[in-house]
């Protein structure tokens, strides 16, 4: 499996799937996912298969492949984190890029067969009921690039309308530690779950974990009423959709041993950030 | 303060530290590290003043600030993880950029002045004992610009010889997950220390562990032999040196919990990274 741009230019276009084939752009004759469960995904094509697909030429929720009805396309059993999917979360995992390739069905496609549009990292990752009311696994695509809309634009290999460019109001390199070193002050270090304390020789570790996660797809402020210091374990699973923090109440749901236990809590909480992150968990269990 | 490149020309060069006071590219007038325990470090500027510095251009070697003794320039007292130190230990957290600036006196500085050399990552860090005798904190600081040898070479603005340019072989990007998803499915994703399990509706959650870190500074290998399958927890605690794992014996060794217990074990481990993992844990100790 080859990862990377491959030395393509941007919006290079190609006749058909054979082509992409041929060159090792994406090698599956018809599966939207080149991928497996031990190397991860390098490229999928969107050709609008799935109901659940939105796509924003930026922003991709991709749905993952299998349990489809070959001639309805519906769908009508569960995806599973098997195969491409499998890929997929493994690409999340290690951050690995994804060339993105558009068909001309979809409603960013060029006019004609398949288009190049360059590498997208996987955000996120779900599996939550489809429009059919089966689950099915959704990955969240970033393009690397913020600005392909305008590069689209010039590049004329589009149908119709492109969305409109965006301001990129909040980026990685902009956000600033003080308000996670504050949280992690406040309460000492001490995990808000387990208030366990971790001690190593360079300090005590602990993350200051977004409630509402930052950036694409779900857009929470960095903000400390969107923050909790939590201890890695609990900041994994919290992130996970092991469990949730009920809102107003602050007990956590969804952990054996932590049952009926509230928080430890020294600071004001939006409880409506707590309320989104509890929708997502119901979403993904 | 101010992070990221302010628009500097790489190798820029300046006539002394006013300059560069004045125009906010290290507003310190003498102290090395322009950064602070709320914000991170933002840059920092080599003068030659620390015997435990080590310069290879591309990457350094950086010991922090405090404890000298002003005539002697030797250390008279230990640092400690406060002030422009735990700006650069919150730059290596939050993965800032650090500008580094060299002065006239370092091995690689230029003939007059300063010269800026473009953004450096905190890779890592530790609190060792230095050269005289008193504990110093020393930052391993890594060029965002991998061919910065060869940019300088071409700028001329340095006095003699430059170091040799060396082949990268590992890049971030060129690791594959496969041997990480091999370790993590021959233990289930169980840790290795508390053979805790973490579970998720995004599957199991653990963490492939290198003994001896990746890349710089310490340049372990990419193999299986190198890898231990631990929880969250457990790996940030073994990567700041809370506990070591005994080499041939495999024993637990600065956790009070799992005193003397073995670690669980289904694969070879080469004991020679375990000696190196021990070597790092009582440097730091």
């Amino acid at each position: 499996m080859e990862f990377g741009d491959l030395g393509l230019k941007l919006h290079e276009l190609f006749e058909n799937r054979t082509e992409l084939t041929n060159k090792g752009i994406h090698r599956p004759p018809r599966a939207g996912i080149w991928g497996n469960r031990t190397e991860g995904a390098c490229s999928i094509v969107l050709s609008g298969g799935y109901i659940d697909d939105i796509d924003q030429l930026d922003y991709i929720l991709y749905t993952g492949e299998g349990g489809r009805d070959p001639k309805s396309k519906r769908q009508v059993k569960d995806q599973e984190y098997i195969r491409g999917n499998k890929g997929l979360q493994i690409s999340h995992e290690f951050n690995l890029p994804v060339r993105v390739i558009r068909d001309k069905v979809t409603k960013y496609g060029p006019k004609e067969g398949l288009r190049y549009d360059g590498l997208y990292y996987v955000s996120d990752y779900e599996r939550i009921r489809g429009k059919d009311g089966f689950f099915i696994c959704r990955f969240h695509m970033v393009s690397e690039d913020q600005n392909i809309i305008s590069s689209l634009e010039k590049s004329k290999s589009f149908k119709d309308e492109l969305p409109k460019i965006k301001e990129y109001v909040v980026s990685k390199h902009e956000r600033k530690p003080e308000i996670t070193i504050k949280i992690k002050n406040l309460y000492k270090n001490t995990c808000q779950i387990c208030n366990e304390k971790l001690i190593s020789p360079k300090g005590l570790i602990s993350v200051g974990a977004h409630i509402r996660g930052l950036g694409k797809p779900h857009d929470g402020p960095d903000s400390i009423e969107n923050l909790l210091c939590l201890c890695p374990n609990h900041h994994a699973l919290f992130d996970s959709y092991a469990f949730y923090i009920e809102p107003h109440t602050y007990k956590i749901i969804g952990l054996e041993e932590f049952k009926d236990k509230k928080i430890n809590i020294l600071h004001k909480i939006n409880n409506e950030h707590l309320e989104y992150q509890k929708k997502l968990f119901e979403r993904n269990n």
